[in-house]
């Protein structure tokens, strides 16, 4: 049981951003800071300013900022909107489910029960909490290793 | 985020044996029951009987059988068996984890709790409540529908 790197590259870029949130941050910036793909975070990019969560910013001096506070995004939230697929098993969906013993078996709902109480847990977690004064020194201090070592 | 299809099936099969715990059970049995591959199904079964969930007789009237009670077998043991990998992201792993930031970042902390609260609801099923006496009929109604169309 993973989630997508989708996700994990969204969290990271929230937190960042939630981290910088008094400068436009260009996106080559976080690909390097985390020394992961820009093409992937581009895509990344493209779903959260679609969420309404990342602004872009145009022009010479142009980069991303969140859209809204941190404290209003919790990760529950976020990783709904970024995860393709929360079906745990196959039965979880109907229209492409195979098993013939779905509409009598238990297991759907102690798994969807237990899908719930992974997500209420995420729920209880904001990116203001992540990205507090107190962990901005810190998370510089190592993103700036990571810039100051070339990125990738 | 999705269980594996060895979770899935491991959880189908001792499902399956759990009901029809009077007898042993052919794997091909299981394999059409399902309408799931027999090839898979073996894979499950030998870490099953790894594990000492399942029981594997040999000889002509040979298969399958629990080797210990349902009420034994609660979901969460068996999905942290059968799940290759619960670290939700990388940095879950530090002997493969690439992210800078790892050592300081409050997203594994709330992964990690979120991960916990996901096992612990799954520790509260147990194969025998699935299996209850009163699921058997309907449970066994869908089952040998699936075998009189052939299974696959």
């Amino acid at each position: 049981m993973q989630l997508t790197l989708f996700s994990d590259y969204a969290l990271r870029l929230v937190l960042y951003l939630a981290v910088h949130e008094d400068r436009v941050v260009p996106i080559e910036e976080v690909s390097r800071a985390y020394g992961i793909s820009k093409n992937h975070l581009v895509k990344v990019v493209a779903l959260l300013v679609e969420e309404n969560v990342v602004e872009s910013v145009r022009g010479r001096s142009g980069g991303l900022r969140l859209a809204r506070s941190p404290r209003d995004i919790t990760i529950g939230w976020l990783v709904r909107r970024t995860e393709p697929d929360m079906d745990l098993v196959e039965c979880f969906d109907p229209r492409t489910n195979t098993c013939p013993i779905a509409p009598v078996c238990g297991l759907k709902h102690a798994l969807r029960e237990a899908r719930e109480a992974f997500l209420a847990a995420l729920d209880r977690s904001t990116v203001a909490e992540l990205a507090a004064p107190r962990k901005h020194q810190p998370l510089i201090a190592l993103w700036s290793r990571a810039l100051a070592n070339g990125g990738s």
